[in-house]
C-alpha cells in the first residue's frame, strides 16, 4: 500500500484525491492546504484523512510514499524540491515549476535521490492523445511536419499567470509527447487586454530543423471553447477535436498512387479529401485516473514516468522562450 | 455596353470569361493567350470573341473598355501598366503585382489616368464574408481582438510561387477588408519540403497595435481541405467554415451579465459558450459574378471598388515583409 | 429533513442515491436489494445507510417519507403501489408499470392518499429539452407539426424488455411532455433478430388529428450511437442532437416574408435553410439531480410533477398500443 | 452518332439537355415542349436544335434514336409508351409512371420492342450511393436489418403531386438499389397541412421478411435541408449524410471480439461506437452526367440500366401502396 499526500485542495486538488483514492494500492493519507476553509471541506469528503496546514507536516511525515502537489505554480519548485529531498516520490500539476533554473534543479535531485519525478500534464494521458501517439508512430502518416493546436476557453480564469503558462502549456505538453526531437527556436506573438498584463491571446511557432514546425494558438477571451489540432505528415493528416464526442481523432490518408496525372491533380482543387479518412475507437476513461495510475506503477516499479521531470523541465523551457519572444513582438529566441 | 478583354486564357481565364459574358451589360470582345492551343479552346467555347496570341493587341483595341488580366502573377505588373496608360479599367488576379513597387506604380497611373483598378480578391466577395463585414460594423461581437484563419489545400499547385502568395493571400485579402487599420509589423515563419524552396507551410502573424492581432496558416500538403477562420471580438467570437454548407458563418455571444459571480464563472470552466450562437442565413450566389459584377459597376460609375488598387497594394506589402521574415525565422518586420 | 428510501441497487440505483445523496434536504436512510451482494456495494459507498433484503422492511419504515423504485420493470407497478399504501410519496423508474392497469390502480391510489406520484423520465429534466419545452411555448417556430426523433445503442440490454419499453420509452416520454393534446391512434412497425423475441428496432407512429404527427425510431443494434431529433413546426425547425456538446438545440427560422415571389422560391430549391437559425445557451447541470430535486420540492410542496402519475400513465399506454400494433405489422391500434 | 431528343423543356429539361450535348457520341437534335417560350430559351442556349411544340413531331423524328422524358408526371407513362412503340430508347424521369399499370404496360413493351427503358433514379448515380451498394456486397457490415431515410426540403414545390411522390420516391429508389429482395408489405402515415390534399410529411415503412425493415421520412414544410440516412447492418452501420461535403459517407464497424464481457458490455453504455468509424474517398463528378452516359452506354451496348424500367415499376407499385397505406393510417398494404 503506498501512502500519498496531497498538498493543495483548491480547484485541481479534490480531483487528485478522489483520483488516488480510487487507484487500487493507494491510500490517500494527508491533504495539506493553508486554509481552513478547504481543509474543512476535504474533511468533510474524506474524515479519515490527515490534515495540515503546513506542507512541510505532510512531507515530513514517515507514512507518505508520494508527495503529490496542487499548489499554485509560484510555489510548485520549492515545494517539489522538498519532497524530493525529504526522499518521497513526487508529482507535481503543470508547470514543473515557475522558471528553468527551478526545474533543472529538481531533476537532478531527483535523479540524486533516485525518486519518481513526474508533470501531470493531464492529456497526454487522453486515449485521444496515446492513440494519437500511436498512429504517428506506426508511420500511417508519414514523418509529422506540422502540428497546429488552437485552444480556446471561456474566461480569464488566471489573468496573473497569463493564457500561456495556464493554457498553452497543454498544448506545449502533447508536442513534447508526440515528437521524439527538439526544436531550435521559438518565436511567439500575443495580445493582453490589460496594458502589461500577460498575455490573454498567444501564438507560439516551435521552429523545428528544416521539415517540422508547430504552432499552438491559445486564447481564454473567447466565447465558445475550441480544441482542435491538425498534425500535418508526409503522406497523412491528422485532425484532433477534443470537444467532439463521436470521432475525437480523424486520419486522413493521401493515397500515394493518387498524384500522378493532370486530371488527378485538377481534381484536387475541387476536393475536400485526398484519400480515405478513418477514426479509431478510443477507450472510454478518464484521463486522470490514468495519469494516477502511471504515477503509481512507475513509483512502485521504477519505470520512467512518460511525462518525466525531464519533459516538464523541456516545457518549462519553450514557456520561458515564448515568452521573451512575445516581449520582442515574435523576434524568435534560440533553445540552446 | 462595355467591352471586356480578358488576358490568360489558363486555369482561371474561361471563369472569368463566362462570369462577365454572363453580366448585364457587357460583351467579351477579346481573348488573349499567348498558347494557340489555349486560343483554340476559347473559340470552341466562344466562337464569336476576337483572338490574339500578343495582349499588346487586346490592350490597344479601341472596342475594349476594361482588361482584366488572368496571366501569371510575374506578368501582373507590366500588363496591368500597359492597360492602364492605354486608358483601359483595369481588373487583376491576386496578387495585384509580384512587387510593392510594381503595384505602387499602377495605383499611381491608376489615379492619374482616372481608371477604374480592383484586384480580384475573389473571397472579398462571398455571401460569407460580406455578412461578417455587417455584423462586424453591427457592433455585435466588439472590437475585433483577433483573426485566426486557417486554409489548406490538397496539392502543390503553384511550387514556384509558394503557398504565401497563392493560398495565404486570399485570408490577407479577407483580413485587409474586415479590418479598417494597418498592422505595425508582420512575422511569420514556415516550412518547404524542398530547401531552399518558397514554402509549403506558413504562419503568418499582423501585429496590429495593442489590442489586435491576426493570424493565417496557409498549408498545401494537407490530405483534408480546411477552410476555417475565428474572429474574436470583445463580446463575441465569430466562426466562419467556408466548407459548412449549412452553418458557414456563427456568431457566439457572450453575455455581458453572465461572469460577475463565482458561481458563473466556475461554470465557464465546463461549460462550452459563454452564450447564445445564431448563424444568419447567406444569399446564394456565386462570388465570382459578385466581383465582375461590381467591377462593371465600378466601370460604369466610378465607384471606389471594394479591393481597388490599394488594397491590393497593402496586401502585397504584407506579403513582402511576411517573406522577409520568413527567411529570418519569425523576427518582426516593421511596415511603414 | 426529508427520509428516502431507495428499493433496488443495480444500474441505475446506484446513481439515484447519489442524486438524493447530494440534494439539500434529503437523507438516504435505507437501501433495500434482494441481492447481498449488491447491499455491500451500497454499504461500502454509504456505511450510514439501513440496508434491506425485503423492500417490505423499507416500505414500513417510519423514517421513510420518499419510496424510489429502481428495480426491474416487472416490480414496479406492485412496489409503487405498497408504497403508496403505506403513505409514502413515490418515484417510479420508467416505465411507471409494465401495465396500463397497473399504472392507472397506481394513480388513483396516489390521488386517494394525496401522496406525490412521479416517474423518473429522466431526459425530460435536462436543460435540452425544458430549453425546446420553453422555444416552443414562445411561438417561435408556430404549432408543433412533427415531432421525429432517433435513438440508437450500441447494445441490447434487456432482450427480455425489448427496444421499445427500454430506449423508445424514453422519447415518448418528451413527447407527451411537449405536446398537450393526446394523440389518437399509434401505428408501429419493427424487427428482431431472434424470431419470437421483443423488437430490437421499432418505429414507432403516433397519430394525433389533422395537424400532427411524431414518429420514432429506436434501434440497440447500432454501431454508432445516434439521438436526434427534428422538431418540425408551422414557421420553423428544431434540431435537437443529445450528442452534440457545442450545439445541442439548434432553432431553424423560416422568415414568413421570403417566399413570396418566384425568384425566392427557386432560390430554396439550391438553399440549405430558409431563415436564420440561433441556438441557446443551455444549463450545465445534471438532469438526474435536478430531477430529484424536482420530486423532493413536490414533496415538500405538493406541486404537481412535471412527469406525474398520469404522464407516466400516458406513456404506458401508449407502449401498449405499439406493442400490440407491431404484432399487426403496423395496423392502427386507436386510443380512447 | 447517338440522336437525342427532349420531351419538357421546364425545371430539370436543361439539366437534361446540358448533360447529354457533354456526352460523348451523343447529339441532342431536337427539344419539344408546348409552351413556345420554353422553346425560346432552348433555342437561345441550343441555336442548332430543333424546337417541336408537338411531342409526336419529336417522336416520330427518324434522326432521334433515344427520347428523353422529363415532362410532368402525368404525361410520363403515355409519351414513354408511344417512343417505345415508335422504336425509341427511352429515359423518363422519375416516376416512371403514374400507376402501376400504366408502369408494366411499359416494361412490356420496351421487352417486346428490345428497347432500353430508362427511369432517371438520379440519386442512384451519385459516387456516395454506388460506395454504399459496393461497401454492402463486401459484405463490410454484414446483412442489412435497417435502412432509415429522412429528407426534408424548404419549400411545397408541387403542392398537387404531394411529398410522397415528388421527395420520397428517391430513397425508395435508393432502396430499391441497395437491396435485392423485395418487401411484402408497406405501412404508411403522414399529413396534409391542407385538409384532403396530398401530403407534406410522410413516414413509409417497407416490411420485408423477417430481417429487413425500411423507413423513409419526407417532409416539405421544414426550415432546414436535411438528407441522412442510417444503414444498420449485422456488424456495422453507415451514415450517409448527402449535405456534408467531406464525410458524406461513414462506415462504423463494431468489434464483433468486443461484446463479450459485461466489462466491455457495460463500456458500451457510455461509449459512442461500437468500433472503428471510416469514410471512403467518393469520385467527384455530377450524377446527371453518370446517369447520361450510362443510359447513352445501354443504347449502345443493349446493357441492361441498373435503374431499368423493372425497377421503375416497382418503386411505383411501393408508391401506389404506401399511398392507400396513408389513407388507411397506416394500415399494412401487402404487396404480391
Amino acid at each position: 500500500m503506498i501512502g500519498v499526500g496531497v498538498i493543495g485542495y483548491g480547484y485541481w486538488g479534490p480531483n487528485l484525491v478522489r483520483s488516488f483514492a480510487s487507484t487500487p494500492g493507494v491510500e490517500v493519507r494527508a491533504v495539506a492546504d493553508r486554509r481552513p476553509e478547504r481543509l474543512a471541506v476535504a474533511h468533510t469528503a474524506y474524515p479519515e484523512v490527515r490534515l495540515a496546514e503546513d506542507a512541510r507536516d505532510l512531507i515530513e511525515d514517515p507514512a507518505i510514499d508520494a508527495v503529490v502537489i496542487a499548489t499554485s505554480a509560484s510555489s510548485h519548485g520549492e515545494l517539489a524540491l522538498a519532497g524530493v529531498e525529504a526522499g518521497k516520490h513526487v508529482l507535481v500539476e503543470k508547470p514543473l515549476a515557475e522558471t528553468s533554473d527551478d526545474a533543472a534543479r529538481l531533476v537532478e535531485a531527483a535523479a540524486r535521490r533516485q525518486r519518481a519525478l513526474m508533470v501531470d500534464h493531464t492529456f497526454v494521458y487522453t486515449s485521444a492523445v496515446q492513440e494519437i501517439r500511436e498512429i504517428v508512430a506506426s508511420g500511417a502518416v508519414g514523418g509529422i511536419l506540422l502540428h497546429d493546436a488552437v485552444r480556446t476557453s471561456l474566461h480569464r480564469f488566471h489573468p496573473e499567470t497569463g493564457v500561456l503558462w495556464d493554457l498553452a502549456v497543454h498544448d506545449l505538453a502533447i508536442i513534447d509527447h508526440l515528437v521524439a526531437d527538439a526544436p531550435a527556436a521559438v518565436s511567439a506573438t500575443g495580445l493582453s487586454i490589460e496594458p502589461g498584463a500577460p498575455p490573454d491571446i498567444v501564438h507560439v511557432t516551435l521552429l523545428f530543423g528544416e521539415r517540422r514546425i508547430a504552432h499552438v494558438q491559445a486564447n481564454w477571451l473567447s466565447a465558445v471553447k475550441l480544441r482542435r489540432t491538425v498534425i500535418g505528415g508526409e503522406c497523412g493528416t491528422i485532425v484532433y477535436d477534443d470537444l467532439d464526442p463521436l470521432e475525437k481523432v480523424k486520419v486522413y490518408e493521401c493515397s500515394p498512387a493518387l498524384a500522378r496525372d493532370a486530371a488527378s491533380i485538377e481534381a484536387l482543387r475541387v476536393d475536400f479529401r485526398a484519400g480515405r479518412m478513418w477514426a479509431p475507437r478510443l477507450q472510454v476513461g478518464e484521463a486522470l485516473r490514468v495519469m494516477a495510475a502511471h504515477f503509481i506503477e512507475c513509483v512502485e516499479t521504477g519505470c520512467r514516468p512518460r511525462t518525466d521531470g525531464e519533459s516538464g523541465l523541456r516545457v518549462v523551457r519553450w514557456l520561458e522562450a515564448a515568452q521573451l519572444s512575445l516581449s520582442r513582438r515574435g523576434e524568435p529566441v534560440r533553445l540552446s
